[in-house]
């Protein structure tokens, strides 16, 4: 019933605080025989780093991962890998200030009531989105494993505030262009455009929101686990898992509600001697499990409850309402930080899935 | 890693095939001492029963549940509850001519891929919607252990193909409303275009998607487990069990996207002495947590993959593409026997986190 | 924390009572494939069932097992496997006389005290040796999939009251002898002795304890899932599961603790250019993991807590101490009819970590 | 399916190696508002710490615990705990002579097979009984949870090699003078012969095995989750997790082998107006259940594998027979340092299921 766990033989534990010594995960049942160095994890961490631009957050954090167990002349053990990120620049001072003053949209008063008021608060404590770099780092071990078994995953925003990517993408495009710019956008002048827009709301005091569309290329047909384990109800919860999450959509997702039968059904065709769709509406999913067509799940990601603008709160100790204005450094828009959590959450679904059904092996050769 | 499990302290277990001798559930972790004889489930299975209108499936299934273990002298005894659906009205006749060749939309090619073709193909085996009669026999327990902490859940169809339902309708309706009209949605007037929709569908032997909406009230505030087993990340995954769904989402949903954190950050203020939030954008939940405001989620159901116009698909023997035409009886449209499963699963992960924090006893008295 | 079930990847959940509708067990995870009939199942319930012999209850239990769910065309489909017994030589009066009067040495006052007197008393109800049927069910199943791995179990008495198996039985004699004797002795000069020492405490209106020695045969080096999902650890719990089980020793055992190092540790050595040991006071686990070599557990079992001799309790309405006499049918010696449950056991958690590691795949062929 | 953790709301999951950078351990699911300081562990850790005397490893380890996440101001904050010890006397040169040459009684041949040769083998790595010290961590909070029960954890040496403890120690004894001497005996002159015992076989090079026992005072009745996740079954799962341990009997354990059933049951009577037994021979647990009654239970340990005596073993690269002599630090007894071990891992399954059945609410106040 471990809360902070998930994952069935690719099992990973989040810990650690946003304000606290450190970030951590630790990762049981990853196959013995994989080679990793810190420099492994350290890629996909770079890709989430805060600091990285002027429409994120201002906390420079270095971000160097520590592999404290698990790895042994540079070979996974198949005992139990733990990485650790330990927090450098942590400036917990406006924290104070907002102690009893829940801030709107974040998960101060929840908490609170859950936790009765011991949980660490400092930074959103567990509830910052800082956490994600634990997602991050057992994600680029699950990359490592995918890609063995010649998957790919790709992340790139296709809604930023009102800036939509209106016209269809290539692999090749969200492969060359997403890390090229600011905000994970694989068409670059829909790019400048979602960039100006947080700029704006920057300006204005205020956050947006957006949309992440994830992409797994290369899954075979059959993989999942029915019928609670399946692909589609596995993803879905841990890409609610990333904070600021409030919706997910599966294929052509909430257009389906629209749509007939006989438009939403994904014709079954010969392709190079194999069994494909010929439309992929179903988004890679049909009756929980893969169809062998690429996984497509898009995410919608609140505006960042942080925001400069004088906002209404209560004050819990004399429970009165009150005015609140918010200091510390946040992230404008998240989406783009997002991007590499997307691929790293839809990545340990897929490693964990092809794991249970013997797809990569306990031991690597 | 009973993929057939979801739960952590009430764990329901599902087994039983469409076609095959029964569907049914064993509930392990119910309190010893509620009171329930099978009209409590019986109630709950009514809802959803096939047959019991001109726009459901003409399967007339009686669905008397029957008790086989967990209930002695009219009160659970904490011991696992069984209870069983024995199929009656079945007939699998129409299943042979498409067991090789997948029917579009349906689970038929992933579930050969994934059990090697020794899946029970039958009326869509595993992969039936008649599944859910087990989640709706789960949730009938899980409603009556809520209705003692005073949580009460409702769903109602918001949305049937190109209809929808525009203004926003009262609790009240809904509780009066739902069950009075075929397609379950509150208002009255709008159930009548709705069903007029379906029909029109079904004379093109086509089929109709929809949106279903599901509200919980009551929910006392700390309610979830961060930061995996969230409200929201359990919730969408059981919802995305239900099959045919592509999409969740919770609160102000995708529309957050395109919305500023001014306006969407619902304001906290004191009302009747409570702490409330002026709006609910956040759909009842912040960071996983339950903030006491009424939870609110969307599901995107597709329509029926089973039409009666041809459609292309491919013989599996040969290899070869061909010509397909269902036959078999079913729905032109799934939402509106949706309503009382997503009623089921919202109740049975709201009692399961209820009874992690202790807000449900091992023992009633 | 379904505590009625128990593996990660052959998982087992029981249901049902002594005097209750029937005994039941879900069985998910078995691989798709699998040739199974009722027959199947019969022949293991066959060597537990009740009434056989003079010497063991005189309840008279046809046990004809139903499969319910999970079997398509004579093999596994990869769904639930549900498998149930039907009660019908009940005899529930005798319960109603000791409802308020604990049985010393039987669960009536702890499950009292665990379920708030909801527990179903009759017949020890989740509590009676009789649960151990499902047990025997699922054994069924995890021996024929075993058996393609040619790995045997073998399990038998050595020990009744006073009455020792004292020289080493060989293998073969194992096979030839357990189950053609009422006691399921591997040496049939012993199993007379045996079945005259449990005569003899029933004349005495009393039972007798002893010990089960279980074996398994032809498991691979390796097998075993460190640090706490360890051979050892999962066997010992899953026979502790078993009514009236009080010791469990692997090997050598309790005797190690006399021993030193040099006399304990087995050499390694090469026989038919396999890496052996010599002896195998390890008991074939080393560091929770297979050696290759036997398996060998020892299972130490009270005698059975229902006994005609008058007893004192207390009569837990007034609170006063007082006489008991115990009716109804038991057992006066549990023991050869643990043979079989003992056997059952073993092979459900070594399927489960055989599976764990991949040796056993999703989908046979 | 992470096998490194053990419990389901008390959940604790280790990592570390015997001669990597660190032993860990993070736990999930302790109550928020404990107070909880580095002392509290460290005086657990202080009573299994290597090199505290003559009788012992001669590695000398600091043993300062680092608690890494989940204490915010002196409190535990729901969030999981994660405490680490940082490996500091580390010396790893021998083991390089016995990487091929698997040492006989060590897992290292059985770890060889599981891992494919890639598991770190420096100090035993994960196989090592340093692990342990994880369960030392975990268990120090394990016990202040408990203490808050008025439940108490005993644990005291009742054998080694020849020596036994032949009268009935008192739990004041036990509690006197079990940390008052080397052999963590609680009678003082048997203790003597005890570490006489001892030094005689580290003079001939060899180790000793042993019993020891555990007591867990003032837990209530009703306590234990059949039928599964029994007390019995639970408590014998993580005693059999410590190494070197070959057997577990519960109460009179092995002996109620040859009792009657008029001999072993333990009558009901009343005292202090509280329901007890007259005897304890149950070990104060049935059906898996709690009595209320003292829960006793005894594990056996084998001798330490490593002895400085020539042995014989296999050199895996060419698969010969060959001669080892064993270097490095060992025990030559590890029953004194189990000691403290066994009191953890009781306080670890008792607090795991008192929270269970919610007798240790999620927060402290």
């Amino acid at each position: 019933m471990s809360s902070n766990s998930i994952g069935k033989t690719f099992v990973i534990t989040s810990f650690g605080e946003s304000h606290g010594k450190c970030v951590g995960i630790v990762i049981d049942g990853c196959p013995a025989g994989l080679p990793l160095s810190k420099k492994d994890i350290q890629i996909e961490l770079e890709k989430r780093r805060p600091g990285f631009s002027e429409i994120s957050t201002q906390r420079r954090e270095e971000d160097q991962p520590e592999i404290i167990s698990g790895v042994h002349n540079g070979f996974t053990t198949g005992a139990p890998l733990t990485i650790v990120v330990w927090n450098k620049d942590v400036d917990s001072k406006s924290y104070e200030l907002i102690r009893d003053r829940p801030r709107p949209g974040h998960a101060d008063y929840t908490a609170r009531m859950r936790y009765g008021g011991f949980n660490d608060y400092r930074g959103g404590g567990r509830f910052s989105g800082r956490i994600t770099a634990s997602f991050t780092m057992a994600g680029a071990i699950a990359k490592k494993l995918l890609k063995r078994m010649n998957v790919e995953i790709l992340a790139h925003t296709v809604q930023i505030g009102d800036v939509k990517l209106l016209k269809r993408v290539t692999y090749k495009e969200i492969k060359k262009n997403v890390y090229q710019n600011n905000v994970r956008c694989a068409d670059l002048r829909i790019s400048e455009l979602m960039e100006k827009e947080i700029l704006e709301s920057l300006e204005d005091g205020d956050s947006l929101g957006g949309i992440v569309e994830g992409i797994a290329l290369g899954i075979p047909a059959g993989l999942g686990n029915p019928i609670f384990d399946t692909l589609d109800a596995d993803l879905s919860k841990i890409l609610f898992n990333i904070p600021s999450v409030k919706g997910i959509e599966i294929g052509t997702g909430f257009k389906v509600a629209s749509l007939r039968g006989s438009e939403n059904n994904d014709p079954f065709m010969i392709k190079n001697r194999k069994v494909v769709t010929k439309t992929n509406n179903a988004g890679g999913i049909l009756g929980g499990l893969s169809t062998g067509m690429p996984i497509v799940v898009r995410i919608a990601f609140k505006p960042p409850s942080s925001i400069t603008k004088k906002q209404r709160t209560v004050n819990l100790i004399d429970q009165k309402e009150d005015d609140l204005e918010i200091l510390g450094r946040h992230d404008p828009c998240i989406v783009p930080r997002a991007v590499p959590v997307v691929e790293s959450c839809m990545a340990l679904i897929l490693v964990d899935h092809s794991m249970r059904l013997g797809l990569i092996p306990p031991v690597l050769n």
